[in-house]
């Protein structure tokens, strides 16, 4: 009776969890004092570049004074938002050295060193190498690189990194529960009418990445055709700051050059009864915040050597927000 | 080795698990015709009587000749939006009578009888002891009874019933997720506000009770110190009509009489940021519908003697609506 106990127990285990479930078992929460971080600003003098170096410096975060940018770009004096980045061509020597003499200096005054990288999606894997070769730990919000070969530099290697598509706690957050509802209650909303609008500005030309995988989420709540072109793209500032009649937020004036915003919507067969998710972004903050949370999560699991998640569990050194998130909910 | 793998395995069996996730291990679903199945509507002359009546006559079941009702209304006859029934005041000797012939005749013609319980706080209990006196199986939507005292009366007998304060699978679906949403990411939203407003008839004195149960899980998710009294109420028709200037959805003229719209607001401390959950229900569609989803689980599970969840599971009589919500997920 007890070996067949046993085995039932054995084979409950080998079932697959789900993977949330699995990431509840965390350890207990690790923290770095943020003066012991130094964060290496790669993507300057793009927009999200200055939104993160600012944020990290808010957060107490210390710039390194040397950066990656695009070839056309280096040299490029950084304004004075943020301390003072010398701006070198990723690829060349001179990156190289500086990158050497950087690490090795954080090394020598014990500081933990970490790259984020908002740069241009053809960077996204040179810069990942870039990045083992030196040791350094990163953080990656630049979208359009090869994913699994971003993440094979760094299981390959000694470092870690939070790789994510979508730097925003909240955003993640909330994708996560719209996937985790659809996983639990597909067809909860059979026969309700999905709708999707969103407004970005003018000169986002394709759907926003968001709602796709939103929508792949909530398609299987109704059950229905929802295809990512039923999606209602609005980009003309007068819909974007009436709020298409209701149906968006109403975005301000001087947001019109940079927000998201977006409303699904189900609605019954009959018309009686409506469920609405709205979200709606104005400029980078949220984005940066996210970033900076990273770099403090990376930064405290190098500190502490990476350690295994459990008994018996794996050295964990390549994540994802959905992980940054779950370490905030222990603390 | 095997030995304490096994303990291991056994040890972690006994960990506890997420409801959900638990019965996400359902049987496969089974049905029964709609003919099959015969309701007693007790609540009529009432409107969620006379709404539940309608649809379940609409899905093809069979409405019984007759049913409960409070003293004030026995003899009361029935309008011509449903097939005549006799009222019975709920504890007369007449009821237990009508009652007993009521389910012998079911029992006879191979038909199984469903009970849906739309009545009063003070009459929930006594009823419950009616349906298990008559073996009657029950779906109640009735509020303010005594849950435990209800459920007892199902465990002690060999009937099956849905108990639930909400009858709407999609609202019930909705509140599973923002609990569930609580559980695997309190504090993400850490540092935001949160604002909710809801609008409901003005004879709909206190808070709605909706809210106050999305709260306790959105609350969850801030951090925050919101409380219940924090919850704007809209009892004015002007206000409703033009929904808040934007922060409801407008409600239709035609159902100011019955309606419950609500937005709950979560804005990051900078203001940049803001997501919003909205339902809004005009009329009673959504919950005479979950009500005759809820008696044709309810027939199928009789009809299959209430067959155990799984392997060495136990046989389960005493249902909510997320049990009839994750058996949709099934089909």
């Amino acid at each position: 009776m007890a070996a067949a106990r046993c085995a039932l127990a054995l084979a409950l285990l080998a079932a697959p969890t789900q993977a949330l479930a699995a990431r509840r078992r965390s350890p207990v929460r690790m923290s770095i004092a943020p003066s012991d971080v130094v964060v290496m600003m790669n993507g300057l003098p793009g927009k999200m570049g200055y939104s993160c170096a600012e944020a990290c410096v808010a957060r107490g975060m210390t710039l390194a004074d040397v950066a990656l940018t695009g070839e056309p770009f280096a040299g490029t004096p950084t304004d004075d938002r943020i301390p003072k980045v010398d701006l070198v061509a990723g690829g060349s020597d001179e990156a190289e050295k500086r990158g050497a003499e950087l690490a090795k200096k954080c090394k020598e005054q014990g500081k933990v060193l970490v790259a984020v990288d908002f740069t241009a999606p053809q960077a996204a894997l040179p810069n990942a190498e870039y990045y083992a070769r030196h040791g350094m730990h990163f953080v990656m919000g630049t979208t359009g690189g090869d994913y699994d070969a971003i993440g094979k530099t760094v299981t390959d290697g000694k470092h870690g990194a939070v790789v994510a598509p979508n730097m925003s706690k909240q955003i993640v957050a909330m994708q996560a529960v719209v996937d985790q509802a659809a996983r639990d209650f597909p067809n909860a909303f059979a026969g309700y009418d999905l709708t999707v609008i969103e407004s970005h500005q003018k000169a986002k030309v394709d759907t926003s990445g968001t709602a796709k995988a939103v929508v792949a989420s909530l398609k299987e709540l109704n059950g229905g055709g929802f295809q990512v072109e039923d999606v209602e793209k609005v980009r003309n500032d007068e819909t974007s700051l009436n709020g298409a009649n209701g149906r968006l937020g109403k975005v301000p004036s001087e947001h019109l050059p940079g927000h998201a915003y977006h409303t699904y919507a189900l609605t019954s067969g009959d018309g009686t009864v409506t469920f609405e998710l709205r979200h709606n972004v104005n400029g980078r903050s949220t984005y940066a915040e996210g970033v900076a949370d990273a770099c403090l999560f990376l930064a405290a699991k190098a500190d502490a050597g990476f350690p295994r998640a459990r008994f018996l569990g794996r050295r964990k050194r390549l994540f994802d927000m959905i992980d940054v998130l779950q370490e905030g909910a222990m603390s």
